[in-house]
């Protein structure tokens, strides 16, 4: 029986591995496809601290080498679920069950695609995700955000501090955002809204966003806006459904600021919990909280068997 | 008026300095001595991931150019107090006053010291205030713990998992541990438990640690005990009172999930607040998050000042 099986190879669960070793755990890291989660698609990481530009790959690669430099054993299969049985976790994997103490799922999140041409080819070449990790790279430039809730509007308004000019596309007539952020995207006079239209394609030269084209859904009327981002907010998908743990309405797991969840050894961090922020940055401070939650609960393991 | 003013230098507070400079808020960090807070006095860490293994200066170097090649503005001056007026922060330094938007404390905590021969010069050489930070390097050494609290049992046995022998010194006759805890120590092998005693005295050999000089507070006999680490828990301070918020009992920093103190525009990061494990990932994290919270928070202040 091992004593902690990590759930995802992104930086949460790489820096729990860390840790994990560390203290001499008896640890497994699965991984259904590749190390490094999202991040490593990334083509520039410019706010994790100590590397003040790495691409994500390179930056991932160094947190594997961190982490099986340590011992850390790494195996590459999928998890189906996670059952307890008598406080032993027993996680069906498609190689096999695996019987463990502790769990920590750092499984991550996927934001959603719009699924329109342009838009996968030019992912990092233009098109985002994420405002706080890729703004500042369009300093002074026009950006088009997509998407009509909390985090879109947020978003808008901080890139109107970065981007000459922010546009914001919603297919519905009204946003649908907090007031109070709504107020503040109409009070900021370099964001051009946009309603009642949708996002058709992402066109490109040199491999790079060079403009839009967008649909009035009423009129069926098509035109072309030139910007040099796409940034998409039209929600994200947590890859959660493994556990039966207490989740938010979105699928995030609910922890506690021990990273712990709603059942007794099972523990979250990174992206896939209701995080206030998905950076590597706050992955990693997972990571670590998590791992250390884990392996108090894996010394106070036997004493708490025996009373069940 | 600055929008943001970070109180302290050490990872919290330089990572909360990136993500600032990035969003473009008006920034500038306090910093009382030593850029680096803590972490820079520490020899080897080898659990934040990306770096194997670094010593605590040249890490915090690494934070800190980033930090100023993003523009992050540094200033060497000491905080007195923050008050509050109509939503902005005013905060007097020995240089003056500044006034500020958003702050985040990021000052950080110092272990309480004993204050024995020995133990100034050997910190770093054996003696540790971190079982998490050094215990791995103790692996097959023996090693002492003094205290009676918590922390110092907890760590005495997660150090046992390292090392071959684990000594407890406390001076009282009892643990004031949990008593989950307390029964763990008492059933795992290699802890031997030494009460009724005080540590007077560490000694060294080639500038490591090699043995300590313990007294029995009952019969004031005098016995050395051979040991290469000196694991020291007898308190931690937080370096708190400057601001007048939502404080635990020992002096930490009340937050919530985005760490927001009890004052609004008022957030905490790293050591100083109420963090369930103290590192730099865990400090990195919190950084990340206060700063994300400040930005939402300058972005909404023109709102909020013209209700007040």
């Amino acid at each position: 029986m091992f004593d902690l099986v990590i759930i995802g190879g992104g930086p949460a669960g790489l820096t729990a591995g860390i840790y994990a070793q560390r203290a001499r755990l008896k640890t497994v890291l699965l991984e259904k496809q590749m190390v490094g989660g999202q991040i490593a698609v990334s083509d520039v990481i410019e706010n994790y601290p100590g590397f003040p530009s790495i691409s994500g790959a390179g930056l991932m690669e160094k947190f594997e080498e961190h982490a099986r430099g340590l011992g850390l054993e790494i195996r590459f299969t999928d998890v189906m679920n996670i059952t307890v049985e008598n406080e032993v976790k027993v996680i069906k994997t498609s190689d096999g069950e695996i019987r463990t103490k502790a769990v920590i799922i750092a499984t991550g999140a996927k934001p959603k695609r719009l699924g329109v041409p342009g838009e996968k080819e030019l992912t990092g070449k233009g098109v985002s995700y994420c405002a706080t990790c890729d703004g500042p790279f369009f300093r002074n430039l026009k950006v088009m955000v997509v998407g009509g809730g909390d985090t879109a509007v947020k978003e808008a308004v901080y890139l109107s501090r970065l981007a000459a000019k922010v546009y914001i596309v919603h297919r519905r007539d009204k946003f649908r955002a907090e007031k109070m952020h709504q107020e503040k995207m109409e009070a900021t006079a370099n964001i051009e809204m946009i309603t009642s239209h949708v996002l058709k394609e992402i066109k490109s030269e040199n491999n790079l966003v060079k403009s839009v084209v967008l649909q009035d859904i009423k009129s069926c009327e098509m035109r072309e806006i030139e910007t040099e981002g796409v940034f998409i907010f039209v929600g994200i998908n947590p890859t959660t459904d493994l556990a039966d743990v207490d989740k938010t309405d979105g699928g995030f797991i609910k922890t506690a600021p021990d990273m712990s969840t709603s059942v007794p050894g099972i523990f979250a961090a990174g992206d896939c919990r209701n995080t206030p922020l998905l950076q590597v940055a706050t992955a990693v401070g997972d990571g670590a909280i998590a791992a250390g939650s884990a392996i108090e609960y894996v010394e106070e393991f036997e004493a708490r068997v025996k009373k069940v």
